[in-house]
């Protein structure tokens, strides 16, 4: 076998990192009109983004979020070995219809909203360890089609509580490459924490950050305790969606392990709305929310010199209509992707 | 990077193949009763598997499936760095919360009743790159919680055409390790070829093997292309869930690219039942036909030396039930996986 990459308990040190070389992102109009709104590749005016339905919209965001990835990665799809894909819809038809024109081989993921953290991870995977040239992360979501399939149907106007969250409309698409890109500087995939189902019992939908924070915090925990490194360590330490009421529990739960991350900590659901404007409640969520942030923000602090090594933890809330209506609890799962900057 | 593996157009030649330490496989009474019967791990009797609820008995097939496996693999939970975990269930919540008491770090995928291939595939991928000693891959499909999901509640006594199939109940699990278990023959994972979305425009959820022969017959074409192979190389070309009609199709497919592989070809939804004594029309399906075929039926093969080489093609079928209901077409995809021994 191929040198024993894996260190401590939950993680991966990749021997030659693998390069990003290409990125593309894909807004809503609200997400356009909050304060990353300028970072975005594409911002779609209309909701159904020329679908006739829902699903349909979230799928085209996927396209498009591809083909532009593509594009500034200046590669072609035949050139691409995988296609790591996933969404929050049932059987994951937004990647299905998204992706398929492309004809990539696919491995189709979910995770939640970590599923950003999946496909990524996944895709330096494959490329480390000499499966793949390149291999291509796609995730997406839709507040339509989620709040639909998850909770209630926009249009019913229902009411939310102030933990709630509001679901991104938007996809990110990240290329990963063997070989440095054109022009410098390089983001480099240097390390993996994957994460496992952390359920601290919590049943309430309508506060996933609540949810989701214990699985952030052990992820969070156990990779600086894998790399043994400190907070400060890091420019920032990034999770996908935990929203403010999230934020509060993950800084406590870290406090436990006698990690102090809130000089540190960004989190993409806070960022990505003006929370009151916007009337966001906690912040935003979704697959999409952790996707666009890196795809877009991110990933410009990396090229502008602003960061040089950032923890990127997208964090997912793991239920299904069925599974909340037969009062089962709602489970987290993160995973941790360690990137860095060469000059 | 690692030396590059890739090869053709969609495959992978593992220069280290992985081996397969540990299998484990439940199955339902109506599976038991099958030709397949003696070949499983367990004998659910009991549908619900001790849970209130289908969801919650599929996850208690996934739970026993992992113990049986790591027990016959002699392994413990904490010493597999990755488990990776699908089914067919809307947000995967059989896989969410069967599988969460291992505490295994983990990755979650889906790919229809293709999912045994894509979790052994990436299983296999972690442990020849150097990113883990020990993967387990798990998956399942229960014949309640499926036929409510995607169709109609079994308690409806809903009438299906002769071209349906049965969703198998049952669980399959496979420990992969890099290196030599106890005692011979060994099987290893020598390849996997990745498949793509394959979409003939079919829309018929009640005719699946239809809808995914054509994405079989792609992977079966290539793979052959990529290896250099002929059909006689093998003992058997296995697909997951095709059923009769499928299986059909796919001969027909395939003699288009110049291969015959009906001397090799089994399907594990043809073989699993008596067709007409157990009224399963075309075959049975489902994520846990070609799991517990391939952990109970088809690894006995290699032990008793019956086969060598086996090319085991799990075939999956992209809906859902919105996308079913928005008249979408239901696209195809499969993940062809190399097994060969080692006496």
């Amino acid at each position: 076998m191929g040198k024993y990459k894996h260190i401590g308990e939950q993680s991966i040190r990749f021997e030659q990192p693998p390069y990003i070389i290409g990125s593309g992102c894909v807004a809503g109009k609200k997400e356009g009109e909050g304060p990353l709104g300028k970072y975005f590749d594409l911002i779609e005016e209309d909701p159904m983004c020329g679908g006739k339905c829902w699903e349909e919209a979230e799928a085209n965001l996927q396209k498009k979020a591809v083909e532009i990835a593509l594009k500034k990665g200046e590669i072609k799809a035949e050139d691409i070995e995988y296609l790591i894909a996933g969404d929050l819809l049932d059987q994951l038809v937004a990647s299905t219809f998204g992706i398929m024109q492309f004809q990539i081989p696919l491995f189709g993921v979910y995770g939640a909203c970590s599923t950003m953290g999946e496909s990524l991870a996944l895709a330096s995977i494959l490329v480390e360890g000499g499966f793949a040239k390149h291999a291509i992360a796609v995730t997406s979501s839709h507040t339509a089609s989620a709040e639909r399939q998850f909770r209630f149907p926009v249009s019913y106007g229902n009411q939310k509580p102030l933990s709630a969250t509001w679901t991104v409309t938007g996809s990110g698409a990240i290329v990963v490459g063997n070989q440095k890109h054109s022009s410098g500087p390089y983001v480099r995939v240097t390390g993996v924490s994957t994460g496992k189902v952390v359920d601290y019992g919590l049943k309430d939908s309508m506060n996933m950050g609540a949810c989701m924070a214990p699985a952030a915090a052990q992820v969070i925990g156990v990779h600086l305790r894998d790399f043994a490194a400190k907070p400060e360590d890091y420019d920032k330490i990034i999770t996908g969606d935990l929203g403010v009421i999230g934020q509060k529990i993950l800084f406590d739960l870290l406090k436990q392990q006698q990690f102090d991350i809130e000089k540190q900590h960004m989190d993409c659901g806070i960022e990505i709305y003006e929370r009151t404007e916007q009337d966001v409640h906690s912040g935003g969520s979704g697959c999409g929310c952790a996707a666009i942030t890196l795809a877009g923000y991110i990933l410009e602090q990396f090229q502008k010199k602003q960061w040089k090594k950032v923890l990127f933890v997208p964090t997912g809330a793991l239920l299904s209509k069925v599974s909340f209506n037969e009062g089962r609890t709602v489970p987290g799962i993160c995973h941790a992707i360690l990137l860095e900057r060469e000059d």
